[in-house]
């Protein structure tokens, strides 16, 4: 495909991890030439809200206004609604600071307006002054059902009411045959617009798989002349943040970046143009070139923002092969 | 009508007013016997909650929680989510403090299980140790509809949004005429289980006038053997909170508790047996009982405890005439 202008750069993430580097990218390149597509399958109604994890940890990463102690919500949060809920009797198990509570509060207003989930996260973006292009995957509901030993869960029940606890078997995406993807996204990438496209480190299973496997999504990614960067979200055998060793394990997949190699080349053939590596997995870059991609070794661990910005850097500076 | 056991009383209420003759009924009578019929006519839903202001206003002054310095809402409460919610641009007119919206939060989620009214306000005042009996009038929808020179008004629009500023020419309650009033309260009035009824001193027209127009309700108040005591909201030609004056004013209603008392016998004929007035207002006295009712004066401001426990054992030391 020839591309007439290939500065973009889309990015692909799910929650906290894959934030930082949404981070990292944000800062090194202009406002106008990022895209970031997001995971909405772990999103979900609670307290007759609509809560959409996913997007709000970008919304308060990009805006400067995550919280750095907890690693998810707001800086500054406060408490009062969730200690007056317990005390009634109420659903808690879902932790809602009051402030974040308004970006709930809002987007249920909106919806009931009949804007759509792309619509909704543009408006959110511009009123947290980011500029940066913000998408959700997509605008229907696509739901990740998490299927376990003891049945089938859904994600947030699994992830934060569990904490992860069940053995996982596999997972599904409710939805996800009939959702169409982000329009924007899906015209820019077939018109060549994204020079660029970064995979960030988040969950394969429950983050990536379900951007990717919205219908249309990953064979235009693969067919986009831009080089396609992944970065393991494994490292050492350890995932930086949340569940995914946890999950590769009971799935019985190696713990290793490679195993998230091979996942994403077994289900995804011809997509992975770069798969990045953490320097101290460097001696898995020789079977993981097998599978068909490049392995790139940096360092993958971000702790700081000079670390988010030089591993956007390093993923940034991939030539198209 | 002959009465088995008439030891119960049953007081109506609106809102901020009303509930402080009902925490000094509550004070001085022991829980079992006494139940409080609440409108629910400004009840309205805001930003997708049920907000009950009168229930709620209720329910906080009777658990110890009412908020004293504001005079409505919570006591200790923030005010985080609202903030937040006006940097994103949403409504913000109606304040719904942090601990206040667990409440909203709550209800709405008992309503999506199908709970009504009756139910939910009965769970709710168990959650907070409250052990009267509080009976919202209905568990049919009712909603006040304000008539302005500049139209119709939904009443927290009139009320919170336009401050009670424009000038009003008359009210209506939507679905009142199908509105099945409370089963119990109801049952028990025709059953002779109350003996005594206090009207609390809230707003004429908003406030105890939709809960008296559900159909059945004020007939059976009337039919019943117990002494209908009405507490005047009017003192010395002012309302001691609320719009009440200025409607009366604007409706052309002379501004005195005599004014009131027309207006209840109008509307209601037979309804009163005593109508209490403040000491300030002893004059009025003659005028009053030529309507055919009791004038009864007493000290009915209440700003303290002892003047709201005072003001109740008054009320109910008033024989069946």
């Amino acid at each position: 495909m020839t591309t007439t202008e290939t500065s973009k750069t889309l990015a692909l993430t799910g929650g906290v991890g894959g934030a930082k580097l949404c981070l990292g990218l944000a800062q090194v390149l202009p406002a106008s030439e990022l895209d970031i597509l997001v995971n909405t399958a772990d999103d979900f109604e609670h307290l007759g809200l609509p809560i959409w994890p996913d997007i709000d940890t970008l919304l308060y990463t990009l805006s400067g206004r995550a919280n750095q102690t907890l690693g998810w919500g707001l800086e500054g949060e406060s408490w009062n609604c969730m200690e007056s809920l317990e005390s009634l009797g109420g659903e808690t198990w879902f932790r809602l600071g009051d402030r974040d509570l308004a970006t709930h509060l809002w987007r249920a207003e909106a919806q009931r307006q009949g804007r759509g989930a792309a619509d909704i996260v543009a408006a959110l973006a511009q009123q947290m002054d980011i500029a940066v292009g913000i998408y959700p995957m997509s605008d229907d509901q696509v739901r990740t059902i998490v299927r376990c030993d003891e049945g089938n869960l859904p994600f947030q029940h699994y992830f934060v009411r569990r904490q992860c606890e069940p053995p996982v078997t596999g997972f599904s995406f409710e939805g996800i045959t009939s959702a169409r993807g982000n329009a924007s996204v899906l015209r820019q990438l077939k018109a060549g617009d994204y020079g660029r496209i970064v995979v960030s480190p988040s969950n394969p299973y429950v983050s990536i798989d379900p951007i990717l496997q919205v219908p249309g999504v990953w064979t235009a990614l693969r067919d986009s002349a831009a080089p396609v960067v992944f970065v393991s979200p494994i490292v050492s055998g350890l995932a930086i943040k949340g569940p995914a060793a946890k999950m590769m394990r009971e799935l019985d997949v190696p713990v290793t970046a490679l195993g998230v190699a091979e996942h994403y080349r077994r289900r995804y053939p011809g997509l992975v143009d770069y798969f990045v590596i953490d320097e101290s997995d460097a001696t898995l870059a020789p079977e993981i070139e097998q599978l068909g991609m490049r392995a790139v070794v940096a360092p993958t661990v971000m702790k700081n923002q000079q670390q988010k910005e030089s591993l956007a850097r390093y993923c940034l500076a991939l030539e198209p092969l």
